[in-house]
């Protein structure tokens, strides 16, 4: 079936600091980033709250989904050099890469886990219910949207183009490499993803990467090791999300309550309850969440005023190294400790965890595809089976995990003994 | 007079994008850095409007302030190695680098227009009023806030002091042009600062600059020149910006009017009223701003609604070059037009106007001070004096004049004559 | 007539650290760089003896001449998306880009002065003449390598074709800014080369300028400008210049004489004779030149022993500035005296001017074709009309002269007095 | 014991492309730069053969010894910091860092081979007998030359002065992963060197890491391994090397036999024999290889010739790989069949090994000196019992063996019977 490809007049420029210029050639990519849907995507961070531990990485999810969309723009035009590419799906790509982050919320990873929601669930529905993205896309065809969601959601009939969007080695993926490294100012995050566009091959089930080019990609995957943890999971950024987490805690448990606020969370509201209309789940950015923190600096409520003024003025937790086997006696009396002292455990002792598997074979049950090498044979070789460092991070999980806590309110606690002894049992000075 | 100049144990560090690494070595810049008055800055964008034009320039000020400061420290450290460098001058040289930004509100060109605000004397009130800032400062010596508040206002007693952080060739300017060019991407901005900072010299009036330096100056002024019309003038960003101020403009006027807000901008009205609290100042940031455009998108009054919706989803307004004497009649003539069509021209029809002055000398009653090269005699020669470049934009003002309108409101006037004859005076297709 | 392009099975990628890839598709492209001819500039350095100021300037023309053919390959691929275009010229493009710089010998500025060669004919002579790359370009047609010598001559009958090679806004000139700067490690050489390639626009008569792209323009002609008086003209490059220039007049008088060389310059007899053979002149590069100048620092001769000396170990020539018209009188003192201390002047007081005009319009008699900028309207502009910065230097040319001479053999003149005296008019200490 | 540490009146200043500046404040630097001896450096690659494959790596050892010298200058200054350096040890660790490779012959690599030459020998040698360099560094202490070869050749006292130019991360590697990287444009040399500089920490035995850094570390790591198998071990580079070393053992051979060469290799000569006056070493460059090179392109032996017509054009053997146990019957049949075809496989059928090992602990008899990690506690842990990734390659060595034959001589075999033969062996299109 043929799409109608309406070309822009003009080839629209949009300079980029990563990758110098996007280009649009196509009306719908056109429309669909002046979309308010879209436009809504500069209201929230890319990197959360990283930008309390990085100040430069104050980018929007906005500039990164320009950025998606570019790679697989570049993409698209290698594989059309190849035979094997469906010349068909190269506007379903470039929607697809455009819209994949569509439906974060403001600081997603705290704010999904306290409520319980997923974005990719609202990608979709932004996709596919009644949205400006929603009538763009349906100019193109009626199952176009449908389309869309589907490359998304990974369920697409033609793999090879889910495969450039999330794979082990996909457009999101080298995007936030680059860009975060960019952002924030670390050496890391560099790899040259032009030879890695060079040597990408389409075959059916997926992209795969002809062996000359094993090297750009060994270097890709050391730059994603490296910028876990150097900068997703830096501990300083993990004790700022550690107090996003707590001041959603809070709020709920104070709805649950009826707490009086002074500053109703009015836009908040209607996400804690079943149905969420999509219309409210828009209308809350990180403007929205920032201006009620601002507001809860003054509330009544203790807890939530101290974890608010916290997070505007960015004194956050102290963290001690935690083994969740061996530290868990000390936990305990920890808390017993915190309660003595009159901080809820709850809110100001939190185990915080981080985890990352950086390169994994296929593994039944798993949906990671692993990353082939095409052989100048043709034949195809799983990358951990040819490359010796990539090898020796296969499968390996490695994982970090860190107690959070206030040491300044610590050093308040009246008993001497009291503030004494939990010191003694955090070992910080 | 010796301060106290009290060291960290540790050298902290900031990693930046675009000077490597930001080095905090004081306690005191330390401890601003931890005010919430510095930390509010990170709400502020250092750019207002543009990243809607340039969607990579989402920095804050906060991010601009370090920069400023990590100059200063390293040019302090060069004029260390001359004696005519006050020794003294270092640590209130370092905080006024640090601090010269921090009276700035949201989207402040704007903002301070129609509030009438002047950003310079919150900063001066900030330092000398009852904040946190005030307390960290004074714990150096009493008088040193007041000091830090002259050096930024270009009161203080030596002026060299002044002169590296507002004259033709400050800190603040160096990190500006090079710290926007990375986070636009534009090629403009770049220059030898590290040369720049090598052949400084200081003199009892001012710094001025080693002969054999002149190059990398012109390099310097050019980059100005080209950041000013490629990047801060951009048109596109001017139509926020116009947007912006009517938006602002509307709400006092329906402030005026007791017009009954669904959502009254309650952190608003303290600034409409003398006497300003600083503390009422404060809380205002730009995702109070955002917020408050964010559900006036749904206000009965349709101006405010619909410029509240164009900048929310960046639907800005279109523009024709203007001349301002030859083309007075037809804005005359298409206020007519406008009123005839119902586009209220004060909100809809907007000359708007840039002029930038690149270098000048010295002229009588202007405060700008002009850059001086220092020649292997010792003698000292005004820049333009000797730069061909340099002369070639001494004292020439340029000026740059747009009208905006809103295309798509016209397109959509209902009189199919009046619209025609509107577009024909706009002569935009 | 179409050509015989002839496509490599696979595009052929060289890395490249300015344009970060050079990609040949052409086979003849790929057999004109494994020429014995071409591969000879990787024994010619690209910015002379300009590696004794900027260590790091140790590029060849090969290097370059590579670079020169990506960026045609690059503009041609842009200029076949406008019809103005003519498609059958890409090839003779392309080679005239690779080949424009063939004809250059060892440290060729010097080496024609002295020599009285040229250049330009030489490359026209190794095009035209039985050579490797004759055979190959015959391959394409029998007049193909006349074309191509034509594009570089400037007589080709598609001017837009000659002005991508060589106008005042050219593929050399932007390589070689971006190349001399690269590897020197200058900030000045930097302008947004992508930009200029995406607002040329072909003409019947040239390639002009798309008028949104002027301030890309302005930057290059200041980068220009900059490069000239920061690395080109750089004092201590003309220092050894200098001397360079005196061992290849020393040598001529010595031949002359009949001078009873240890080592006689075998490989440069042949060119001090008409006609010059073409594979005498190909086997001299400079390897054969720096042999020679290895050798002849235990020659007999005083004067070649002691240039020799100074060029191999870097003992230069120091300078002050010169006045060719107020210090005339000055510069025949100096003569007397150096003759008085056995320096002979003609060697060891020598006057190096340097001039350059960075930018100009049209004057009759010149051949100098001015930058068009193509307004909105379609209408062509001269450049300086427009850029208040291009006019302020077009048609300036800035001159320079510098006096030369040997500070080390000055201070071991015996007669003090004498040493004295011309020190003193040297006024150098 | 004091030395003179005499200081020059200003900081003289290279401009370098990879550290930006390189600084001299020591008069005894600037004049070491200054001799004869470290000029010749200009005059060896850095990388040998290199741009004959990367065509950007045309840098000196000159370039990247003034680059090793910056890096110690700016260790040091950090080492100051810290009480557990000795502050004496600043000049001799600077001369060290730039005298390093003073003692590199022409194509280093090759040459030494062939003729079994050592250039760690030169430079001592350099260091100690009566060159330039030794009066500079005699004025500095008698004995100072003698400390300044010590280091170099890891025998001085202070083992910590020693590590910071030779071990698993000094100086001299940090520079030639990050110059070679920037010349040749690959992107895998990056790391954050200004971190690691950070980081390092003197103790009585070596520079250790302090644990926060270890990340850094791992980046440099994994930069030094693939810079090794993606530029210093490219194929193509090594084909180039194989017939450079045939060359040589060609004029070996052939000064063995008393052929009677055109152009004699007058200053060879004095190298192949016992024992080598160090002036006939000095005395040999790259230019004058490739003189002799370029003239032996006309030599009546025929491989000799060939050899040199090879290197000079470009025109390299081709390759397969090969399985030193599994195709050594192979390469005997192969060997027959050359012999068969009049093609000496001693020069044309050519096995070249690359191995390396990326990183080791310490082992008996090995002297490798580990990476060691300075834990917040003091304790110092070795690299690889910390970090996963190095874990992964500590004491891998990785091998790559080649075979190398001339296919375009192969194809001019006459007999096709035989041709065939060769090519079915060589599985070579």
């Amino acid at each position: 079936m043929h799409y109608k490809e309406k070309q822009l007049d003009e080839v629209k420029v949009f300079k980029d600091p990563v990758h110098r210029y996007v280009r649009v050639v196509d009306q719908v990519i056109w429309d669909l980033i002046a979309t308010p849907e879209f436009q809504r995507l500069r209201r929230i961070k890319q990197l959360g709250t990283s930008y309390l531990t990085f100040h430069g990485a104050e980018h929007s999810r906005f500039n990164h989904s320009l950025g998606v969309y570019e790679i697989v723009r570049r993409m698209v035009s290698k594989m059309e050099e190849h035979e094997s590419w469906n010349k068909e799906e190269r506007l379903v790509s470039l929607c697809a890469a455009l819209l994949h982050d569509l439906g974060h919320g403001p600081f997603s990873h705290s704010f999904e886990k306290v409520l319980s929601l997923d974005h990719e669930k609202f990608t979709k529905r932004i996709i596919l219910e009644d949205t400006h993205v929603n009538q763009v896309l349906k100019k193109v065809a009626d199952d176009f949207p449908e389309k869309v969601a589907q490359v998304i959601e990974k369920t697409y009939s033609d793999q090879a183009v889910v495969s450039i969007i999330s794979s082990q080695i996909d457009a999101d993926r080298m995007d936030y490499l680059l860009r975060d490294a960019y952002y924030t100012g670390v050496s890391y995050g560099q790899f040259d993803m032009e030879r890695i566009l060079r040597v990408m091959r389409p075959t059916d089930e997926q992209i795969v990467i002809k062996s000359t080019g094993m090297h750009a990609v060994e270097d890709y995957i050391m730059s994603r090791y490296q910028m876990y943890w150097q900068v997703y999971f830096h501990p300083v950024t993990r004790s700022s999300e550690v107090i996003l987490t707590k001041i959603f805690q809070r709020v709920t448990h104070l709805l649950d309550q009826g707490y009086p606020f002074k500053e109703e969370p009015k836009l908040l509201i209607p996400l804690f309850r079943e149905p969420i209309y999509l219309a409210d789940y828009l209308d809350v950015d990180e403007s929205v969440i920032l201006y009620y923190f601002q507001r809860w600096q003054t509330e009544d409520d203790a807890i939530l005023r101290d974890l608010c003024l916290r997070f505007m003025n960015r004194n956050l937790f102290k963290y001690i190294e935690f083994d969740p086997i061996q530290d868990e006696d000390k936990l305990v009396q920890l808390q017993h400790l915190f309660l003595e002292a009159e901080l809820d455990p709850l809110y100001y002792l939190v185990v915080d965890s981080s985890s990352d598997l950086s390169y994994d074979v296929y593994r039944p049950g798993e949906e990671r595809v692993p990353i082939y090498l095409q052989m100048p044979s043709g034949q195809l070789k799983e990358l951990s089976t040819h490359s010796v460092i990539v090898e020796a991070i296969t499968g390996r999980t490695r994982e970090d995990h860190k107690l959070y806590f206030p040491a300044d309110a610590i050093r308040l606690i009246n008993n001497q003994a009291l503030q004494d002894k939990i010191n003694e049992l955090l070992h910080y000075r």
